[in-house]
């Protein structure tokens, strides 16, 4: 099945009036249990489920107007169109018009740094499907919302809810069955620090680096394994509001990421020397009895894990920090 | 069959005279295929095959004297009984004694840091063995040398020999199958040059660190999969003194060795910042045209891999290297 097969059965049966102008938001998510490798590279289909929190306030305002032509602006800037960013923009709408009608005006404005990790794309094209839900009308389920959002980026399906999400990668080939669900859980006092390394562009891309990964790394036939051990161990954390296991499996499960990566030939690394640093200082804390854990993203960055209860404590180790509650409301 | 029972099999028949001072050397040696993992923790037996270089001129200098009881100094200092150091030297000694005698006064010597990765422990009791060999007058074969040098410290079967070595894994639950050979093959033109990030005795054994490694990362599987298709292209790369090829392979190796440790629970890093640093380095250097690989054992310093032909280029881009040539005679 095609992308456009997948829109045409999603959207069969909905609203198909003109174009209104719409703007929506959809948060950053960071992946507690990671997304690492796809079964479908078409349809962005993963071989493994995965499970995130939202960051709520950090994440992509994007606002589209019915225009004569595509533009795209993001954080302000015009896109050259011939750019991955805009193609990739482009590519996406053309999945719900007919001969490039309705074009867009695409005003896309990222409070988190653009491809260093944060997952931009993922709340990137979340926001952009509920603007599409939004200015057609077509008043959208969650599930299908997230297959959409999927559709422009894997992780995307999850950056639809605020809260914890999980991504069920299911089995049809069609797709149809991978699409996260929101958790019916919260957790008030959980907090994430973000510490950036790096704000650049990454040198090798998410998707390139899984195909890299699942190609040439004899450790990812592993991670299957390792996500099936982890995924019980979150969900029942987080019910359990239980952040000391919550939080080392969050850890463990990233550094098993990345050591699939460091596996692949030509080898994957996407630490910097201060992500080892910053690693040291994580563990130093916890030494020290200060109940901090972090994660990583396909990147150099550091998402510290820790309570409000122990915010102060963290906050003066790490005073670069910039905290995030997922559950403030 | 215990260590003592291995012992009396190489031994039997041979030489069982008074014991005379003798003083031996061994080189350090640097794995192009690593060692990570035992099957038989006693005696030290591996899981897999593994490959190495020696260091020739840099490694251990090992001097007994029959004495009244042990003593043992290392680089000219007495070292406490009570040190697992002294201990592992002492219990070593006692599978070639009854009662306690004859005692040893023991002077070692390393012309490299101890326990940072650079395998003081394989040239210490390597040189150990071919001391006694020759205070004792065993006139012991390479294998059964390889052997006994094993019971003490798993890499030091390798450090028994010059140039390259293959330590062959084995089946044999006494570990009589289970020695290095030399490869007959040398490489005049192959030069290592020691990063050194620490010189600081490591957290975390290596011995503790394969065991938590064997243990808890699912990551491990892969290794002995990875061994296989590594080891025949360096014997390859090696006969044939195809540096890229041999350098690449030994690279991922490490790499793959370093990943498995950090998908245990907890996780094992001996990275530190500069580790990550100096990999970075070397990647720009190749991708600035200068052949030049690494490997790294566990801990945190980088070896390179590289030949006479490029050392200025090389030396230019990491003046602090300390170059070894292991062919140099």
């Amino acid at each position: 099945m095609t992308k456009q097969e997948v829109v045409q059965c999603i959207l069969a049966g909905r609203s198909n009036g003109a174009a209104a102008e719409a703007s929506r938001f959809a948060p950053a998510n960071i992946a507690l249990c990671k997304y690492w490798g796809k079964r479908d590279e078409m349809l962005n289909l993963p071989r493994t489920s995965s499970l995130s929190v939202s960051l709520e306030s950090l994440g992509t305002h994007t606002r589209i107007t019915p225009a004569g032509s595509d533009e795209i602006l993001l954080n302000g800037d015009p896109v050259d169109s011939s750019t991955s960013f805009a193609g990739r923009i482009v590519e996406f709408l053309d999945l719900f018009r007919v001969n490039g009608q309705p074009a867009f005006h695409v005003e896309t404005r990222n409070s988190v740094p653009t491809a260093a990790g944060l997952a931009s794309s993922a709340s990137g094209f979340a926001a952009l499907v509920l603007a599409l839900d939004g200015a057609f009308g077509w008043n959208l389920p969650p599930r299908e919302a997230s297959i959409l959002a999927r559709l422009g980026s894997g992780s995307a399906c999850r950056s639809v809810f605020c809260g914890f999400a999980e991504w069920h990668a299911g089995t049809a080939s069609n797709g149809l069955d991978s699409f996260a669900e929101r958790l019916d859980a919260d957790w008030p006092a959980l907090r994430l620090g973000i510490l950036t390394v790096s704000s650049e562009q990454k040198a090798l891309g998410s998707r390139a680096a899984m195909r890299q990964t699942v190609e040439t790394s004899p450790l990812y036939a592993s991670w299957p394994e390792t996500v099936a051990g982890d995924l019980p161990r979150l969900r029942a954390a987080i019910a359990q509001r239980d952040l000391e296991e919550m939080g080392s499996v969050a850890e463990a499960n990233a550094l098993a990421m990345h050591a699939t990566m460091m596996g692949a030939r030509p080898a994957i690394l996407y630490w910097q020397p201060d992500s080892v640093t910053m690693m040291e200082r994580v563990w130093a804390a916890r030494a020290d009895s200060t109940p901090v854990y972090f994660t990583m993203d396909a990147g150099p960055n550091l998402k510290l894990l820790f309570e409000e209860g122990s915010a102060a404590s963290v906050l003066e180790r790490f005073p670069e920090a910039k905290v995030v509650a997922p559950f403030a409301d």
